[in-house]
């Protein structure tokens, strides 16, 4: 079943690409917030903002710590939240791991995180996703381009792109080491994919991630375009450093061929009055762990 | 048939990685040249420099300009000189281009190229190999970490390390398409890899670079602990910069996903007192176009 409302973000619909102008905001009414003015505009008109320190050590070490308790656990119990690296048994994502730690929970709803989604997206939030990524040395493995959005809209129903994400750094990120690239200014523009989304895609799209071939993902000329007119921006950070960056910013990043592994916290915040309908161009929903459906306010979660 | 001189870089003859601590110097006596004495003392100790401007446009347009005249000959003569990005007919390397293009001749006999080479190496110096790249935007693949000596060494009978590398920025290198890395300072050791040259071998090792398993690869371990002691610089450059490296850095580079093509210039210059032997853990030869026996000064040859 798919969605019946009015679509202004058509995707995986017709066979030729089309670069649309987003009809939506990024920066959603003038609520108050941690951020001061001029980085809202900037994240206003790139789509992003680098922060250097949001998470101090204690908290690094808290994500890292239940990054190894939860991996080995929910390696053992053969737990579909837990993805790994290409055919190995190396973890390469967690999810729901606000969900699964308490301890993570206790960091997101402080002020520094929830206030300035709640300045953000002008309204209540919740986490519509929650992961820790690791990408190993020696073989990382490559992100493509996308567009957040582009999928959650396709494949899980979120009618418009009034959510962000944050990638907070656990280890140092280097520009060499498979950080995150994204094309600035570009969260103001809509690509539409072509192809249309086969059932029980999802298992696919989150072990590989193989250019050209694959659907939601944009084809080589928009992207051509896209880079030549908005550039590249790559995020280079120390533990504890993060990017906040909306959902329909391109993004990617490179494999990682070298020795230094990199692992991320990536979280991601929707309004509460843009919660999922049914997926505008899928023939199913994706698993809860990857999509929440639990719409309850952040703030509200914690005190469970 | 194998090499009986008295060989200081022993590879490829164990199972056990070693890391020995290179016996001969980087820079070799102290003949006059272009580079000034800070240069040299910093090029000895981490074993490469960073040229901002040794090219200008012009040279850098010639050679573009060759590599295309130069590219669609080669495959249309199904010449062996020219490799290809995986199984595609994009063209990935181009070999002995100083003896195919005049023009790229002209340009490395001038005195800033040739007489740096004399300065570093301390003799005449002749062309061991000279190849334009190209890394392909969107999908290039990665270089894992290695030392050109220790394959020099084993495959082509070089008897030292007194050769070093010139890599030319022909499109602009970013962090983030595939850049060159470089670990400062490993080009005075010596890691010994394991495992044994097959027949034939550079047929391979020229189109896959997978980690691990491939002969002439340094231990992971030994990688890990290079990277921890050493660290790991990336070479970014307008088109035109260089990146000038001692034969025995550790040295490799990451896939590139950004629509962003990547070529250089690559030439080797060895020194007329180190020219080949048989090789010192191969069975046979590679071929002249990757390892030249013609052993002609650079000077001379470009008379011809």
């Amino acid at each position: 079943m798919t969605s019946t409302l009015a679509d202004r973000y058509p995707t995986r619909t017709a066979d030729t690409p089309q670069i649309l102008e987003r009809p939506d905001p990024a920066v959603w009414g003038d609520r108050p917030g941690p951020l001061a003015d001029p980085s809202l505009d900037a994240y206003a008109r790139t789509g992003f903002l680098a922060l250097e320190h949001l998470f101090d050590r204690a908290e690094v070490q808290t994500c890292l710590d239940e990054l190894d308790r939860l991996g080995a656990e929910l390696r053992a119990a053969e737990d579909e939240r837990v993805a790994f690296e290409g055919d190995t048994r190396q973890v390469r994502s967690i999810f729901e791991v606000h969900l699964l730690s308490k301890e993570i929970r206790g960091i997101l709803v402080q002020p520094k995180v929830v206030d300035m989604a709640r300045q953000i997206l002008g309204s209540e939030v919740y986490v519509h996703q929650c992961r820790i990524n690791c990408k190993p040395g020696f073989d990382g493995g490559p992100f493509h381009w996308h567009s957040d959005f582009e999928t959650w809209h396709a494949e899980d129903g979120m009618p418009r792109p009034r959510a962000f994400s944050i990638s907070v750094a656990l280890t140092e990120n280097y520009p060499f080491n498979g950080a995150l690239m994204i094309m600035p200014g570009t969260h103001a523009k809509f690509i539409t994919c072509c192809g249309t989304t086969p059932p029980g895609y999802f298992h696919d799209s989150l072990r590989r991630h193989e250019p050209g071939a694959q659907v939601g993902m944009p084809d080589r000329a928009s992207l051509t375009r896209m880079s030549d007119e908005h550039g590249i921006e790559c995020f280079a950070g120390k533990p504890g450093s993060a990017t906040v960056f909306d959902s329909n910013c391109l993004h990617g990043s490179n494999g990682n061929v070298t020795p230094f592994p990199r692992s991320n916290l990536f979280v991601v915040f929707n309004s509460v009055e843009n919660t999922l309908v049914e997926p505008f161009a899928a023939p199913e929903r994706r698993p809860p762990f990857i999509a929440a459906r639990d719409f309850t306010p952040l703030a509200e979660l914690a005190k469970r």
